[in-house]
């Protein structure tokens, strides 16, 4: 009994994105992100938890799925949290397709070449908040089922779905059904207009933004204006920061976009 | 020549708050932020730097200032980033006093006990990047000196002056100066109205959001609206995330003060 050498590597694996993919399954962990799987439309192939933790939670783990009881050390050698707790899950990645109609259902994003892991989980968490349910990235984008993402989502990947996919092929087709908002810093102030909803916002890369062969095809760039720019005039050139965090952009936008939903 | 083992655990020591409290100086890295620290009012007490460095920089480096040459394996030894970048400073910490005047010429923030180094840094950043200059923090909030905080502002640090003070004697003082205003979930919609400025933006820990004392103190609270308060009246119960990150709600909110500036 317990867990077996094998299944030790299998996990430890999972750290890769190479292994993820082969497997198509990827790790999530820690008490509260896995009930909320139990209690989701995501498929769990195997769960390792301490004793005490499948004790407490027969009641909602359904008959079929494999569970291994794990010993502390153990859970400590599969784990990539500092500080494990008390489970870990190995589940299937659910369906990246998608229909255009969810286009027509409200606002999505697009990531392009997005790297951070810590700014992509605190994207779709932010996400999360305002009612997006859909970003499509660039192949380029970091890999959500990464470990570091799907902890830093704090379990907001299980209501946000993520596509990879090239972005001019995707933005060139819906560009018909909705307008496309560029995050940039030569845009129109995005405190002088309210955006048409549903729309697709597109935030880039953290040092290069958006890429030259998505921005051809996007029709409005919005920008963030910060103080400098609002001085502009030369009275006062005290300086300021030359960007800012992806994901602070990413949320003030999406915010932007949540508050035309509200006036309509 | 060269660095000698006092002044290796002399910089060594200086990754405690402890001890940048004790010599009130604290630890910069990396040809940007160092050419930019150059540049600005701050005292530099030591640059410790690979040769070419020196010889590259003669020009900005005032003559009274101590420079030893390290290798990079000494560059190593001091650093606390993964991948040292050729300049390491130790910078003399600004004074945290300040007067009445400031609460006039421009928003302010407080921070009550936030917790994370990567957040504070993003906020700082934030402020930076819409021009605002004062952060008040309570004593409990995490140090801006720490080297984590000081890289993750990616040089903001210098515009963005930090004060660390208990925050209900000092909002009791300033809410007849300016409107106060909390982030919190249980406010009035940031999309139902434009705040006044010049304004303080209180933002809370990242778990408990505003402390009680604090919370007594300010007139208005301003909530962030999620899409599930959006649909309260329970017709679409799909669920989101339980909160934004800090730094983002306060970048959120920030862009919603600088949205009143750019009014009047």
């Amino acid at each position: 009994m317990g867990i077996g050498s094998n299944k030790i590597k299998y996990i430890q694996s999972l750290k890769l994105k190479k292994f993820r993919d082969r497997h198509q399954v990827f790790v999530a962990e820690g008490d509260k992100i896995v009930r909320e799987l139990l209690q989701s439309t995501f498929q769990i192939k195997l769960l390792c938890a301490l004793h005490q933790w499948i004790d407490h939670s027969r009641e909602i783990i359904p008959e079929k799925t494999e569970v291994i009881a794990v010993s502390t050390a153990e859970l400590e050698r599969i784990s990539t949290l500092k500080t494990p707790n008390q489970v870990l899950a190995v589940v299937e990645k659910p369906s990246e397709e998608w229909s255009d109609d969810l286009f027509r259902q409200g606002p999505v994003l697009a990531l392009d070449d997005l790297r951070d892991p810590g700014n992509l989980g605190t994207i779709i968490r932010t996400a999360d908040w305002f009612g997006i349910r859909h970003i499509f990235c660039s192949p380029s984008t970091t890999d959500l089922y990464s470990p570091k993402v799907i902890q830093a989502t704090m379990g907001s990947f299980l209501r946000v779905r993520l596509h990879y996919t090239p972005l001019p092929a995707l933005i060139s087709g819906v560009q018909h059904i909705i307008p496309i908002y560029g995050a940039s810093l030569d845009g129109r102030s995005m405190y002088e207009y309210t955006p048409e909803i549903p729309a697709m916002l597109v935030i880039g890369n953290e040092s290069a933004g958006i890429g030259k062969e998505v921005s051809s095809f996007i029709r409005q760039q919005v920008k963030i204006p910060s103080a400098l720019m609002q001085r502009s005039e030369g009275l006062n050139g005290t300086g300021t920061a030359e960007s800012l965090n992806a994901a602070v952009a990413a949320g003030i936008l999406m915010a932007w976009l949540h508050g035309a939903s509200q006036k309509h």
